[in-house]
């Protein structure tokens, strides 16, 4: 997806919102707001947005030297997303589809995304997801590329969600590769936010590579990028990496909840919508 | 009032909104967009939030060669007050305090506010505020500075709120000078918007001369500052007056809506309270 318009103001607003996760420092905060506007005019439309993501954090980075300014609400995010494991894996195994509750239940996890401006609490939104109708639901078309897949790869998206990820990788029944950000942007899973979530038990965890919010091709190393073009079934978690593949050719199922309007009209969806896509119709 | 952090992703915000009415060309708005960015560094904080209205409008007329872009929403908005104000002239006649009735009416019309984004309902906002307890309330020193004065200087905000100005204005029963801005800038009310709302009936109109948003003292012309330094009662409209005089020693009656959260935090009130402030306390 391309970067419109509306991205660029978003784009201040999300770095004065990191900013103010990694530093109390105002006059450090007021820098990065001034290069970020400084760097507005070299933002090429044409890249995705969350390529915008690499450069805010890499700003971030140089002015407060911290590296991970979500580490922590990572950590309670999982912590949170564990709790609810036990219930929420029942309730996948009492129901008569246990496949689509899990996807549901994955797509819930998705709430937990600090990227957004948007405050979310997890057991209140996984209970309104699990009865939302979905704005868009190619559950034949999932079900029949997974019967024949051989194994599956699964782009992960935030911390805490990532527990959630692991419900449906257990209904997928395939060998899963779960792929996790190359370094710690937003609140993306990396690796050890996977393990953490006990996403080593039931999958190989591979980095992609990337240093933005979002699966960028061009910015993914060799070894994923194999990977993912040998792929015969991919699930895709989350906007950032719908951003980054939404034109791609490879057989994609895309999970998310349409948190932004922009995505949301990407999509032909609205705002909060639930989506289960597959790009290949 | 001092810029604040958050003051700066709403600039760009700004600067994207009324790009889009100025002109349907992405790529001019895209060019606004990248000079307000880099213009983010040249921003010091102690200058007041409106001062880079100034230059948003600036660039939009420089790009665009359009020097009102709200012009017919400024003559609709004046239209639709003009056609309440039978109706809520006679409530101000008929209520128990014609006075603060018609105080309550002048703060109603301050909704109609294009720089902010956020959507009003003219008749249904003006009913709520009819009804609203207020966050702050200096009515009795209104009350007190108004039987002493020998004229009142009334500092404009908004075309079409200026109609509800109007009605205040004939309750006051003093000489009246209406303060308008220098130039074209969002819907704030000039003297053309002004005589189109009938204020020539009831008041003497001036313009201050400032090119803002607001009443910047070291912007406004001679004329206007002569006039403000010798009033003994001054009503200020709206966000923007209260933003460039917030700090000042002249016996100002803020009489507004907050509806932007900092400007809120800065009077000590929440969000879409409403206010008649007394400077001098």
């Amino acid at each position: 997806m391309k970067t419109f318009l509306d991205c660029i103001p978003c784009f201040v607003n999300q770095a004065l919102r990191v900013g103010r996760i990694a530093t109390d420092n105002e006059a450090d905060i007021k820098l990065l707001l001034d290069r970020i506007g400084s760097k507005i005019k070299d933002i090429p439309m044409d890249h995705t947005p969350p390529e915008m993501g690499v450069i805010i954090y890499d700003e971030i980075r140089k002015i407060t030297g911290i590296d991970d300014p979500y580490k922590t609400t990572k950590q309670e995010n999982i912590a949170e997303a564990l709790s609810l494991y036990p219930e929420l894996s029942d309730l996948v195994r009492r129901s008569d589809n246990p496949l689509f509750t899990a996807i549901r239940i994955a797509i819930a996890g998705n709430v937990i995304d600090l990227g957004m401006d948007k405050a979310f609490n997890l057991v209140d939104d996984v209970k309104t997801i699990l009865q939302q109708d979905f704005a868009i639901c190619d559950l034949e078309a999932f079900e029949q590329k997974l019967e024949t897949a051989r194994s599956v790869v699964y782009l992960g998206d935030n911390a805490g969600e990532s527990v959630f990820d692991k419900i449906l990788i257990e209904n997928l029944r395939k060998p899963v590769i779960y792929v996790v950000r190359g370094i710690p942007i937003i609140n993306d899973v990396t690796e050890e936010d996977a393990i953490a979530s006990g996403l080593d038990k039931v999958a190989e965890i591979i980095s992609s590579g990337t240093p933005a919010p979002a699966t960028i091709l061009h910015l993914c190393n060799d070894a994923f990028l194999k990977r993912f073009y040998a792929a015969d079934m991919i699930i895709s978690k989350g906007q950032g990496n719908y951003e980054g593949l939404s034109e791609t050719d490879r057989p994609v199922f895309f999970l998310l909840k349409a948190k932004c309007p922009i995505i949301a009209r990407d999509l032909g969806v609205n705002e909060d919508d639930i989506v289960l896509k597959y790009s290949l119709k």
